[in-house]
């Protein structure tokens, strides 16, 4: 199979001077993605905000059809949302939580979830329990599923893939699981979402959310919040719901949005939605599998190559692992490495202890080398990546 | 005095070819603001989304600093949010609500935090009260002060300009009420950035929301909370911190940021935040008492020429009006107008009794015309609306 891997270059000029291998942070935007964003700024400025809104009405609709279409569902069941982590905070506002009832999750679900987790302890004596980790890594479905058998569970989490590794989640798993008994499930898929395929609604979840910036490759400051039918059905809306998710129809009454509208904000930066459904579009066109399979491939070669310099150690756990590559580095720190790097025009990260203390202090490091390559980077880059972690020992 | 009105219109180049009377809902934006955000999307495309960030870090810090001189405030009591609701939203998700507990409010507060009251009835059993309108209209600060009198009252809000009239709330004495009994004040000032100059410190409010589209003529899509040192003292944190407002710092441990960054969530379209720095400093090199002189003038202007055709009635009520006229007019209805307004390059709008129920059912309107003028509209400008308005019955 021939990719188009030079048209998929030229249509990221930054390609052409830059090794980006930091597309779980923020994924390089195609120029689709920035024109589309560009325009709209334009049009606001030459005819006015709302008025521009309302020109492009149509354009604007259509991005919900595209973020069904990635996720395997319906318009209706689509919100737009700020960011993930609005998307999740409204996901969970959607219950009331009362002293004892509790949260199943894993020891890898994202920072910002638990610190909400912790908010909501202390705040609501809600009770967190995390799921055992398999002796490979991952959370083991089965004692996720053993958790959910209490009846105090009001609802579970998962991140289908943590931030600061390769682990993907079997989610799967923990949806049916979630599915059998009966508890509401809400995936973060922020690391998944344009990476790999998704079809939410066969997962079974409530709600899953995702961002825009990172293997999407859409504009930062946007995510997305899916929630499914039987979240609609069992009337779940977010504490606050705005006039965008609400009528008021009566002096002391409220009708909710029929749809996944409910759990959206009316205010929004349209240009910045208009750039994330040319994202969409985009990653449809080259297409899911096709992503999957090259980028998965990128970070497989990525973890033989740097297990092959001395003082590397892969980090990454898990029975299947994604487009995120972690790496312990013996005597250099990672973000000296990040930055001497970057002055070779390689971008990576650097993920911290603090940003996943039980995975990092499972694994006894402070600070790891994080590699994310996407379906656009190519084995060169990932050469140039290893040579100048070889050649320099700063990195 | 000579204002450089010249100078203004030339910086936003649509007042060429465009009448903008529809600054209360998204307002010119100058072309500093646009160029702001176009460059920073071209960085981003340029170096990678977290790397832009980091090369303009100072630049993003600086956004803080203007926002805090716009409200005489220091920058640790500033965090920027996605839009004003979601930072009403984080301000009023800072209180623990139980059944029987009280909000106080006016009967002019805005929709979405009317929605949001309405929610936490249905959800927590929470009470909401509004203060009664004075004769002349707005709400009765001395009724406002008798409600807060009641061991029942947690939280107090008022909108500072509600969206659907040009009433301006006193605000000053509100807060003097709510400071009196102890009462956390939460004031949305949508309406009022970048209309009038705001001392947020001296109102001694808990919490002020804003956004950047309106009379600030900022980027839509980002708005900001003011912070009070004495909310930040109270402990008061949003539902769920996340990793911007919070660290991890221990296993089961969070700590939350002692600033008012405790608020906001970490993802951010640093291009937009950049543009909003943009509008500030415009703002304020304007300066807000010439704003709100010159655009409370020309509003005054509309009254009077508006008032003068036959069939129509102008609406805004209260002892103190800004920048926003409403008017009903007879046998029209004002979605039409607003349409033939827009053929003829004039842009109003048109605000519905579902948005504000109270207000509107008491003038017995279902719909009304807004014009919303701002400092860099001229005489001329409001001249052609009342003239389109005279010679063609359809608007």
């Amino acid at each position: 199979m021939s990719l188009p891997i030079e048209q998929w270059r030229a249509d990221t000029p930054a390609t052409q001077h830059l090794v980006h291998l930091n597309n779980a942070g923020a994924s390089l935007m195609p120029r689709v993605v920035v024109d589309a964003i560009v325009d709209h700024l334009g049009l606001e400025a030459e005819i006015g905000g709302y008025e521009a809104a309302d020109l492009r009405q149509s354009a604007i609709d259509d991005v919900y059809g595209a973020l069904a279409a990635l996720l395997g569902s319906r318009a209706r069941n689509i919100a737009i949302v700020e960011n993930a982590t609005v998307g999740f905070a409204q996901a969970l506002s959607a219950f009331d939580f009362a002293a004892g009832d509790r949260i199943v999750t894993t020891r890898n679900d994202y920072i910002s979830n638990q610190l909400a987790f912790f908010a909501l302890r202390e705040r609501a004596g809600v009770e967190v329990v995390r799921a055992a980790d398999l002796p490979e890594g991952g959370a083991d479905a089965e004692d996720f599923a053993r958790q959910l058998r209490d009846p105090r569970v009001k609802v579970a989490t998962v991140s289908w893939m943590p931030t600061n590794s390769g682990l993907i989640q079997d989610v799967p798993a923990i949806a049916a699981a979630c599915a059998a008994v009966g508890v509401p499930l809400i995936v973060d898929a922020c690391q998944v979402v344009g990476q790999m395929p998704i079809d939410a609604p066969a997962l079974g979840c409530h709600f899953l959310c995702g961002t825009a910036r990172k293997f999407l490759r859409g504009p930062r400051g946007l995510g997305f919040l899916f929630v499914s039918d039987a979240a609609l059905e069992a009337g779940l809306y977010p504490r606050a719901p705005d006039m965008q998710g609400a009528r008021w129809t009566g002096p002391e009454q409220f009708e909710l949005a029929d749809s996944a509208q409910r759990f959206e904000n009316w205010e929004f930066s349209h240009a910045l939605v208009l750039g994330l459904g040319a994202a969409v579009r985009y990653a449809l066109a080259v297409g899911l599998e096709t992503i999957q399979s090259r980028c998965h491939e990128l970070a497989a070669y990525t973890r033989t190559k740097l297990s092959a310099i001395d003082g590397v150690t892969i980090l990454d756990r898990g029975a299947r692992r994604g487009a995120i590559v972690t790496a312990a580095l013996r005597d250099r720190d990672p973000r000296e490495v990040v930055r001497a790097l970057h002055r070779r025009g390689i971008n990576t990260t650097a993920t911290l202890r603090e940003w996943a203390r039980l995975d990092m202090e499972a694994k006894g490091v402070d600070a790891a080398l994080r590699v994310s390559p996407h379906y656009y980077n190519t084995v060169e880059e990932i050469d140039r990546l290893a040579e100048a972690l070889l050649v320099d020992p700063a990195g």
